[in-house]
């Protein structure tokens, strides 16, 4: 198991420049935890007493209301981190509930070994700094797209994100239409309404979760944005932190 | 200059633990920096070679938009401090704009000495992943908040979140009706209208800026809301961060 534990951390973005002795002593510190489609691994709000490393199947991190809706921030697969940037809060409580889409299996790592390491070394402790700096930098760019009064301009901010994360034009929406219409907070018929309004005009083609973006400064002209920008925004991207209008929570 | 510099700083919740010795290096690599009321600090976009602490006046952090409106995410006010959360990410660039908002005089510390600082104490370094920690759980809470569609609903969790923050049931806002409106995606007539609704029925009582919550259970379910609960939100309220709905994004 820490033979798979230590590749698996290595070849994320955050543990892959950390010393071989460091990542051993991170897997020793691990257990494997499997759970079923629909069980949960923690909720919004429990003590936060370890992070996860998604080893097979899909988690989906999200936030339940009061009226029972499920606002879904991220779903996340093999290979992503859930929950280690809210660790070293005190009180270190889950900001989102964590819940098998799946049959998964995870890596569990106890907040104490992250936390010993960090105090450990100057370098990752630097390197959890940039990820975190560059979240909240993410933060400020969705809740200023979040923000923007028109539902056709978000959603098209949010196909450009989905693009830009995917590094292609074809994008997959990693949530159900239901689900992104709540993160967007866009009725579910006006984004449906609206996605074929951009399918009809020739700006782009697909169905159900599976779209190509045909003209993307034509789908900014259409909804009163000016062309997209190729400065700051893409170099953030070039971090590869993940989803830009939701990724800043997923707290991988 | 130096000594009010350090007695700011040793003031300001994030350097309060900081051994002396390293104060007085920060606060050796420091220049002030004086505005008249309209000039910029910095822009948007811009590479982030400095954080600033407020010595005097006050500073609104926000974000311009392409149809020349400005979202205003913060003002900030003496003893707070700006952007230095934002230091930690490469490329580093400013989230936000800062314009001075009164004639200011700011302290200016630049970006390496707060860098070399970081790496040569592991106990500041775990300070600043603690805050950065729990503005990413503040920027949930914005964002679920953000995404909830009904405007009565994000009014009233604003105010709440305003009370908790100033802590009192008299608040202020921090910035004007128009800005606030923005900042809550809901149309200045209707911010107006609710405000004189709930006025009209005895759940608070004020005029522009300043208000007083009479009723906080009755602000919930006249909006459909379940009353606010008392945990882990407060706890959050506890750790001084700043404005919960907002404050996520000051960089402070």
């Amino acid at each position: 198991m820490q033979n798979d534990l230590i590749a698996a951390l290595s070849s994320s973005r955050l543990f892959r420049e950390m010393a071989p002795e460091m990542l051993r002593t991170l897997a020793c510190g691990a257990v494997t935890v499997s759970a079923q489609a629909g069980e949960h691994i923690f909720h919004t709000d429990e003590p936060a007493t370890a992070f996860y490393l998604v080893k097979e199947g899909q988690v989906r991190l999200y936030r339940p209301n009061h009226e029972g809706n499920e606002k879904v921030f991220q779903v996340v697969s093999p290979g992503d981190l859930i929950a280690e940037t809210a660790m070293f809060a005190e009180p270190c409580r889950y900001p989102l509930s964590a819940q098998a889409e799946t049959a998964v299996c995870l890596y569990r790592v106890t907040r104490t070994t992250l936390l010993d390491l960090t105090r450990q070394s100057a370098d990752f402790a630097m390197q959890l700094l940039a990820t975190m700096s560059a979240r909240i930098y993410q933060a400020v760019n969705r809740i200023d797209h979040l923000t923007i009064g028109n539902a056709s301009q978000r959603l098209v901010l949010h196909l450009i994100d989905l693009s830009r994360e995917q590094r292609s034009r074809r994008i997959h929406f990693p949530v159900s239409g239901g689900a992104l219409a709540r993160q967007l907070n866009i009725a579910p018929e006006t984004l449906s309404r609206q996605l074929n309004h951009f399918k009809r005009t020739g700006l782009l083609d697909g169905r159900n979760r599976d779209w190509v973006l045909l003209d993307v400064d034509g789908l900014h002209r259409s909804v009163g944005l000016p062309p997209p920008s190729r400065k700051a925004s893409e170099a953030w991207h070039d971090t590869d932190l993940g989803s830009d209008l939701f990724g800043c929570c997923n707290f991988r």
